[in-house]
């Protein structure tokens, strides 16, 4: 009888582990609400038995990039690229040095605005071809390194995030990011970084015009901005590009809001999140007091008024990014 | 033997029209160097043994709208919808009958340049919600009638064009519009006469305002153009939403070809068509002439410099619209 019932336990515990392993789609999150919150939603929307139903043209998913994707600290990562090709830059407009904002940036003292930044993508991504403006950025992806971590920029992704990517798209939703940073700075790192595709990238844009070089049709960029993507511009841009409200989006900053208020005006099922910087230890802790992906107390107020979820990088994260040790490893 | 000799050719004769059936993708084409031209075409980019083998991820396939997808005469049916609606808007925008190009328009004796269209897209669309504003013009479709088919508008849709959309998505293709139309307008429509869902309308597009109404977030449509979508405006647009080169592109007039050059310009293997209307008995022959979808005589000296391909309408499509007979019964 003992050996039965000793038989009965292992087989349970075996399948147990198989049934673990096969079917946690977040090995990087640890068990809790969120993790819990963010598969049952996904688990009810795919489900065509449950009134909340969605049909998966109608799958939406908006990720916000600079704290949500990746680290956003001591400063954007585009502000330094930006400040890197400003110096290169200068000699050919002389009047940065003596105008707002290019003149503090270009002396590393300044805070930017939201505003500030808008400048910055389009003074630093003009007169160049869309094609040479990629590689030139990739080139820096390359060669750039976070003061830190002492990594490149494009390796400096969370893992959790990585998986929520993949399991929405494997459950085919169309996964887009919607980003205050520069739309063709973020196309050039975001398929190989994250697996998403020049289409599903939506951010702040400059005009293009149209030229011939050599009997070839070219796009060069223009210094003058046709959108931002921060705060009310993102359910503009998300309009824009999408047409429709996302169900399920990610932000982490006061830049965040709107979309998310955007994804909670839709008519069906919809979950919101932020990710809360609360790692000093492993990342950055910062929220309300900083200038770099400003967390406000008013954002926190939204919080528990409209009923969004914190997600504490600190608690509901095992490992952060992806050349750490694999989360099995650690448990 | 005689038995027999019957019973092979009976069979080779079941198996042709079966193989026939079962392969023939664009029924509505007559057979033909462009019809071969387009199952070429396809043939070779999804082969993976071909050199030309394009992944999925690039293969994108643009078309314009205004006489490519649907008829476009005696004049835009979007011209036809502000019209209407400009003279429902007049009470509030006494100006408009002193100003040109509204007081024109307004008494139906203008033709509109291309700059006029867009600000009469933004006129006609402004302050309104996103959700209204689709919710006026499905109303609009479901009663403006063509003068000569007695038709709805978005029933005025070429049954080979479908064809050639299905094939293409069969493919893996990801299928654009890409439209001097006003994109808000063509997304009203195009999922239910196109199957092409909102994010892959790209046309005209006008700026947007995000206010509250009762606690509830809404975006409402301003009158300042973001961007046209016609000429240079289409590539730019292209790169705007696609971030990629098409790889096959339709158009029809002269407002296309900087889409079709941006599409030749790519590396890989491309092809770019544009739709010629030479059939006066069963739509309309027109061309250099013509104001509204103009293919001038230098779009034609580039189509043979460039070796573009021109599908006519007389000689290349069996029928023009869904609601005729189906292909088979006409052969």
């Amino acid at each position: 009888m003992k050996k039965i019932i000793c038989l009965v336990f292992f087989v349970f515990f075996v399948l147990n582990v198989f049934a673990e392993n096969k079917i946690d789609p977040l090995p990087s999150w640890k068990a809790g609400t969120i993790k819990n919150d963010i598969i049952q939603f996904v688990a009810v929307v795919t489900d065509k038995n449950n009134p909340h139903y969605v049909p998966p043209e109608d799958r939406v998913a908006t990720f916000d990039n600079d704290g949500t994707l990746w680290v956003e600290q001591p400063i954007y990562p585009q502000v330094v690229f930006m400040r890197e090709r400003m110096h290169k830059l200068a000699a050919n407009n002389p009047e940065w040095k003596r105008t707002e904002p290019y003149k503090s940036v270009l002396r590393g003292t300044k805070n930017l605005t939201s505003d500030d930044f808008d400048v910055l993508i389009a003074a630093t991504s003009a007169d160049i071809s869309v094609e040479d403006y990629q590689s030139v950025v990739k080139a820096w992806f390359s060669e750039a390194v976070h003061p830190r971590y002492k990594k490149h920029y494009n390796q400096l992704i969370y893992q959790p995030m990585l998986e929520v990517m993949d399991y929405l798209r494997a459950n085919q939703f169309k996964v887009y990011i919607v980003s205050g940073g520069g739309q063709d700075y973020i196309r050039a790192f975001a398929y190989d970084a994250y697996g998403i595709s020049p289409e599903y990238v939506i951010g702040a844009t400059g005009d293009t015009s149209y030229v011939y070089r050599e009997e070839q049709p070219e796009l060069i960029k223009q210094s003058k901005l046709l959108f931002n993507c921060n705060y009310k511009g993102k359910p503009a841009a998300i309009h824009l590009f999408i047409g429709k409200k996302p169900i399920i989006t990610f932000g982490n900053s006061d830049g965040d809001k709107q979309m998310l208020e955007w994804t909670q005006s839709g008519k069906g099922k919809h979950l919101m999140l932020l990710v809360h910087h609360d790692d000093a230890e492993r990342e950055y802790a910062y929220d309300y007091n900083s200038k770099v992906g400003t967390f406000s107390k008013a954002l926190m107020r939204e919080v528990k008024t409209n009923h969004w979820k914190v997600i504490s990088m600190k608690n509901d994260w095992k490992i952060l990014f992806p050349f750490e040790q694999k989360p099995s490893d650690i448990t």
